[in-house]
């Protein structure tokens, strides 16, 4: 385990970036803009999918598997839906290799399809297109379908987690008989990526709506969560769609109802993506390495043995698997790390450069006096305990570390969350400090572009709670009805 | 549901596709050879996943995730594997459409990539272009790690879960020390295989060895299960490849021994894919629709009221929802159906088709009588049993018929499996019943391929467990050493 990592104070992008890779968590492949999850990292990602999985089948969801190919002329059904992605798309135009005269492999020239397809970069022209023989009636309705999948966009600047050519995804898609039905879907949804974010990842969450010009490219209305960053840049965490009847339009999805009438199918598509992994390093982080919450670690507790020679190895040993049978009756993932190959000292770095929340130390010296050590990651303090104490320590440990990194980033947040009413203070804020900035705008896409243009800030959301006000836009002093929240954004 | 399969003696294969699309597992997508996997197949698939993937980790295994796309030039630095895999290869040769002069979409010719990228076919050649950078000294090694992911063969023969262009798998990337090792992981894979065919989906299995000709492209050797289909055909369920040195060799990774020295690291990889779907459903189902194995069925049981009117489905819905605690807490799987927009019939018939191994049906008559009925899918028995005897009388059951399962498919297969002498006797046995057939085989790859030319069998394996026995083989006469295993196949 190499030590040191730039202090995010010097320079938090290198820090990112270093720490992705230093805490084994993901590193860049020769393939431009897509990265190699690497186990440690991808352990906490199926940790995310399973919680998430779980809930979305507890509400009544079923996962299934569409292609990831995508005829080239599906794109170009749903008129906003082609400009939203048509641009960044990987295309498949051939499907067989030959040997070339070197020796090596060319694309056979003879091999070329008659129509070119499309890495997905999301799957709702696909989908609706076999919807239309999935539904005939209302008795077929509602269809609650989840993929787990990846997908392809490609980006110019690509970033580990948060922009990459090719990540991880779930994508639902939905269809129901009736517009309040497909709403109050899209609305679930984002409660349970709220849920997600914030009860198991430590992330509070800005739920709002995006403005028509961050609106996913064919919904009607994308609902968001928000959170933001430590460096005071805001990262969205997840979308959810209401697409209204434009995709069962454009595939003509109708469906007979109960008085025997004709209708279009109303639809709702919603994601969260590998780009959490960023959003979780982003938030809860320090300048020793990943800090994890333990309700997504994949390792909540590991135990590491001090010992010389392998009679206190044994008997140490033998504590250890006593507690793990403890800690594992009541839900902990706890590991024990005898490796011989590395010392303590190198183990305790690592752990702490993994995240891992609570390290216990077992050695003969404390064992003597019946004693244990146990350190807990996000704060760095160490107690000691004793013996019979420990199982009950860590389970409270647990909680507390949970609560705590919660409550950190709550406050990080509330610090770091402004209201303005000029734009004067408006530039101010957003080049100095950063954060989230509440203020009013006039509702259009042109002034919402001149403002990025200006200061590099987008509107993040129109806040679900926020309240109705009147006020004058910053830029343009036209009149308004709320205000809006703004930030730089990853 | 429509009813009425066309009967397996007719036409096998037109039986097998009509299940596939009636039982609601799978379509054939608009994209040529790409299927549609529906929420119920999904489900089952789901169930095999998770089975496999616990295996696995109880094992020691890791999940990671690697890039689809590969760089072209990766594929052709095995010699062997570039052979086997560059001729079905999907190629991506553009980033980017455009808008064409008719509105619709067209590839943007200014958007070519430098280097044409192929979709993953399998991962060995981009896995262990990374494993360099992770393997320097014996101390990292072994590296036990395994993805999820979905892989292209353009396939130009397609048939549903059996050979489609994209399909979903696992495949396994291990990295030794030592040929000893290496060999080892891949024995124990296959025996992993064997318990989660065999225990799991209730399919006896024959454990073998490829010949050259059929050997994985860059592998030393190549193991497999094979499986003997209701039509007597054989299907390869899983293997599991003995690299060597090859693809360490070819990307050039090396590690520092314990002893200082620098010595090129030995590999296994292993994988089974959807195709299990396939030899789930040809082992066990019948005319009536499919049979699903309890061990690996989404829902074990199904209960179905009888009712008339709201007060009936109150007072059935009581016992179903007491029954159903009982049996959740034996770890069953159960599902109650009160939907009322389909009558009790209907449902019988959807759930004889989808396979659920039991099905309960709790009616008013029969609850007066202290009875409810109790069906078995893979007989069609149907029995009374007191309510006091239900949960008992399930949970026996499910044992029971995942027993009844693997001893029947046993059978089939102890029952055409043939060993002879002269070729004759091969050529009327493939051509006539089909099945297993042992028989001496002269070792080379030009008599293997004469055989097939002529009756259109292959040697599926060289069984582990077949004895050396002296011989001459049936087409050329040339000594043997033993019988290899030969069947038509899938």
């Amino acid at each position: 385990m190499s030590k040191g990592l730039t202090k995010r104070s010097e320079d938090y992008s290198k820090w990112y970036n270093e720490l992705v890779a230093k805490a084994d968590l993901a590193e860049n492949s020769e393939v431009r803009g897509c990265m190699v999850i690497k186990p440690y990292g991808y352990a906490i990602w199926e940790h995310i999918q399973q919680n998430l999985d779980k809930m979305l089948k507890e509400t009544g969801h079923q996962n299934m598997y569409f292609p990831t190919l995508i005829p080239k002329s599906f794109l170009s059904k749903e008129a906003d839906h082609v400009d939203g992605f048509a641009k960044e798309c990987a295309v498949v135009t051939h499907y067989r290799l030959r040997t070339s005269e070197d020796g090596g492999v060319e694309v056979d020239p003879n091999a070329k399809l008659e129509e070119e397809m499309i890495l997905r970069p999301t799957s709702e022209t696909t989908i609706w297109n076999t919807y239309r023989g999935w539904i005939q009636s209302y008795r077929d309705l509602p269809l609650l379908y989840n993929q787990w999948a990846n997908v392809f966009r490609w980006e110019m600047r690509t970033r580990i987690f948060l922009r990459t050519s090719e990540f991880l995804w779930q994508e639902g898609h939905t269809a129901h008989a009736t517009a309040h039905e497909a709403l109050a879907e899209t609305k679930k949804v984002l409660g349970l990526y709220t849920k997600l974010t914030e009860d198991l990842m430590a992330i509070p969450m800005i739920q709002g709506i995006k403005t028509e010009n961050e609106r996913f490219a064919g919904a009607e209305e994308t609902f968001c969560i928000e959170a933001l960053m430590q460096d005071n840049k805001a990262l969205q965490a997840g979308t959810s769609h209401f697409l209204g009847q434009n995709f069962a339009k454009a595939f003509d999805v109708q469906y007979t109802s109960k008085e025997g009438k004709l209708e279009h199918v109303w639809a709702s598509s919603w994601g969260v993506s590998t780009r959490l992994m960023g959003a979780l390093i982003m938030s809860h982080s320090d300048d020793q390495g990943l800090v994890l919450p333990p309700n997504i670690a994949p390792d909540q507790v590991v135990i590491v043995p001090i010992y010389k020679g392998e009679d206190q190895l044994a008997e140490i040993s033998e504590h250890a698997e006593k507690l793990m049978t403890e800690l594992r009756a009541k839900g902990i993932r706890v590991k024990f790390d005898d490796r011989d190959t590395h010392r303590p000292g190198w183990k305790f770095a690592e752990y702490e450069m993994k995240g891992v929340p609570v390290r216990l130390a077992i050695g003969m010296r404390d064992l003597e006096k019946g004693l244990m050590e146990i350190a807990r990651r996000d704060t760095g303090e160490k107690e000691s305990v004793e013996v019979a104490n420990v199982v009950g320590r860590v389970e409270a440990l647990i909680a507390e570390i949970q609560k705590n990194l919660f409550d950190k980033a709550k406050k990080h947040q509330e610090d770091n969350t402004h209201s303005v009413d000029t734009f004067d203070e408006f530039k101010k804020i957003i080049k100095k400090d950063g954060g989230f900035v509440h203020a009013h705008w006039d509702g259009t896409v042109e002034t919402e572009k001149k403002i990025k243009e200006l200061t590099g800030a987008t509107i993040r959301c129109i806040p679900l709670d926020s309240k109705e006000e009147a006020g004058e836009c910053i830029l343009t002093g036209k009149p308004s009805k709320q205000k809006v929240l703004f930030a730089k954004a990853y």
